[in-house]
């Protein structure tokens, strides 16, 4: 868990929504960090278990389900070839009645035609079967090597084991079983009261390289206790996802099997309901708790990129609209040169300059201005003398702050990177040998 | 000179041709390698010398001088962060009358506001009073770090041993003064002969970060003997670029310095005009042998971009249209995933095809077909069985080619780029330092 706790977290939260503007307030709601992921809220268990899917032996089939139907909605990458999951998932949701999501690790079944799409369809069969519900009920996510099929005789004979091991602390197996690159696992949860009424949203995400979500092998999977209507769970996820992992890169590739998907199970008895029955301030109170954890995964992902030795944060203020805002951002966010540079804790901002330069995003002549770990380094389009071996020195810390102001407007976004290290190169040279 | 000789080359270019469809044809025009750049064509003189702007103390200003006034023209980054430099040529160009374009390396002048814009325009009367011609008759580029001041008193000072340097031979020597992290000179020139006449196109360029040119800090210098009108030659010269240097990138990052430029003085008495006295024969020949330069040019930086250990072109047919084709072969050579495997010799296409993904180029669900140095390993969605260890030594070759037919029109085009290795993180983590 990241997030700060209760009244140092309190403080932090209203600074980044002052700062940021993006997550939505729910006047009466109070959003606190709480400890797991998948099944930090009520009615879910999940387990993961060694399938022998990964060359490593570790583990790599994992399932989260839930005591009663859930509605669920999700959010898909936009590359055109995209793994058969994807597809399945994206022809099913939104929708309410889903019971289960199994997610494999170690073979993204992507570019695997006729026979991967039946291998999905396999695969959720055998979950149904086992949990004895519709396969309709059960969704599926892989991640790992394109171009490969599933070993459906390997997922077979683990599944008795699978459900065997479903249990409600089962959240942190399930985190650990979809990993790939990642050299860490990333969790998230919060607990959101809203007047007398409270409940809970918690969720597990995979980096760490093929990232730049467009929706990226960027998988999220996120509970909540909380009753949403499919439609409205599906409107919320998407305005979240759009300010979060939508601005988060690692090496700017967009993966043929990035996913988030959400279940809404009621076990809280709160109502997020749609229509008629809406509720405004629980709504608001939904969406700002989701965007907390959002927002929290994004970070471990930037913080675990593949190589990285540190996390990059890029604000962008200033700007005449959302769209100009992102571009910067993530201009910045994905510019080898910047992250080089941050690797080697140079404030070589030229190369940040550069990148808003050429990301269409208009700005002042006059304005603008670049801050490099709250320095100013740059400003009215010319250099700002400032002290450079200050500069290097606090640039070597974990997280480091890129603030950039386009002077020319109000609008603002945050992008979510890492830096680019020998070792982005070492992982994905030898990837498959 | 990379481009083949004589009769193989002959060969090889028409090989070319039928595979790329690109460079227009003149029936009569005959175009042949010949040694040298700048000063290959007749009335230019060129010089590089050390004034001391890079620590290194390597050379770092170099000068060529047509003896008479020529046309000129050229193509600027599209970055909205731009050198004075490339301003004031921008602002200049196209026009007849140019006599000269001095270059420096080791500082890109760039960010430097008001001061920056002076310094660009005393760099070019310094150059303009030594040759006794008006300042607006020299052109000028910088290249180098973002955000420092040119050091005008070194300039100065080196001025007259620079113009005192100038020499019919001294191609080579301009060639070495305007590298920067380049580990060899390039330089590439043709004769072209139509019918009796004939003439010589010459030219050289530096690389080799920040290169994704979309007109990057990647600047070219083409001269030629030929007698052609600014208009003419601005237009010829659009064409060939979008051709080739902007379907080329090292790493994504466009530089705010990029600049091709050519000057055109008819020394060789051979006229390509305008107007009524056009001949649309000899612009033909004239276009296809600035394509022969470029396109060379263009492999040379490729060969050599930052840290690279092999030359990678991208050759995508079937497409659609012109945009769908050069969107599919650049977003490959862009994707950082694709370049790693390449350096690790990892014929790993699922991200070949990833990346083509989320190109937006339009592709056949049943046709679409992957070619890794000349092996089928994808094609009709579906993963193709293929000798994965021959294409792993094939992949070690200096040069690789990846073939993707798109399978939906008949539109072409060829992207260049390399692999993806430690020293490109080594050179910009450590480029300051």
């Amino acid at each position: 868990m990241q997030i700060k706790k209760s009244a140092e977290r309190a403080k932090t939260t209203l600074v980044t929504r002052l700062r940021q503007v993006r997550a939505p307030r729910a006047a009466t709601a109070t959003v606190t960090a709480v400890k797991g992921g998948v099944t930090a809220a009520q009615g879910y268990s999940a387990a993961g278990v060694k399938a022998g899917i990964k060359a490593s032996k570790k583990p790599d089939l994992a399932v989260v389900a839930s005591d009663r139907p859930a509605s669920a909605a999700g959010t898909f990458t936009r590359n055109a070839i995209r793994a058969s999951s994807v597809t399945r998932c994206d022809n099913l949701l939104p929708v309410g009645g889903i019971r289960a999501i199994l997610c494999n690790s170690g073979c993204a079944n992507a570019c695997t035609g006729k026979q991967g799409a039946k291998d999905t369809e396999a695969t959720a069969a055998l979950v149904a079967k086992a949990l004895a519900v519709p396969p309709k009920s059960v969704l599926t996510a892989s991640t790992g090597v394109i171009g490969k099929f599933l070993p459906m005789d390997k997922i077979a004979a683990a599944m008795p084991n699978l459900i065997k091991a479903l249990s409600p602390t089962g959240g942190s197996a399930f985190s650990g079983a979809i990993m790939t690159t990642d050299l860490t696992q990333k969790e998230s949860a919060v607990k959101v009261a809203c007047g007398k009424q409270s409940f809970t949203i918690g969720g597990t995400v995979k980096g760490s390289g093929m990232i730049h979500p467009n929706m990226a092998t960027m998988l999220c999977f996120i509970t909540t206790d909380a009753a949403v209507t499919p439609a409205v769970l599906n409107g919320i996820l998407k305005r979240v996802i759009d300010k979060t992992f939508n601005n988060l890169t690692v090496d700017g590739d967009t993966s043929t099997n990035d996913m988030v998907l959400i279940m809404a199970n009621g076990a809280s008895g709160v109502e997020v309901k749609s229509g008629v029955t809406v509720d405004k301030g629980l709504q608001n109170a939904f969406e700002e708790g989701l965007f907390a954890v959002c927002n929290d995964l994004c970070k471990q992902i930037a913080a675990d990129g593949e190589g990285a030795t540190k996390r990059v944060e890029i604000n962008v203020t200033g700007a005449r609209n959302d769209t100009e805002a992102k571009a910067a951002a993530k201009a910045v966010a994905t510019s080898n040169l910047t992250k080089c540079a941050l690797f080697g804790n140079d404030p070589n901002w030229g190369r940040i300059a550069c990148a808003v330069g050429y990301s269409g995003a208009k700005f002042s002549d006059t304005k603008m201005s670049i801050k490099l770990c709250g320095i100013e380094v740059f400003r009215n389009l010319q250099p700002v003398k400032f002290d450079e071996k200050k500069a290097h020195t606090l640039m070597k810390k974990k997280v480091v702050a890129i603030d950039i102001d386009l002077g020319v407007g109000s609008k603002e976004a945050t992008a979510h990177t890492c830096d680019f290290s020998y070792d982005y190169v070492k992982i994905n040279a030898e990837y498959r040998t």
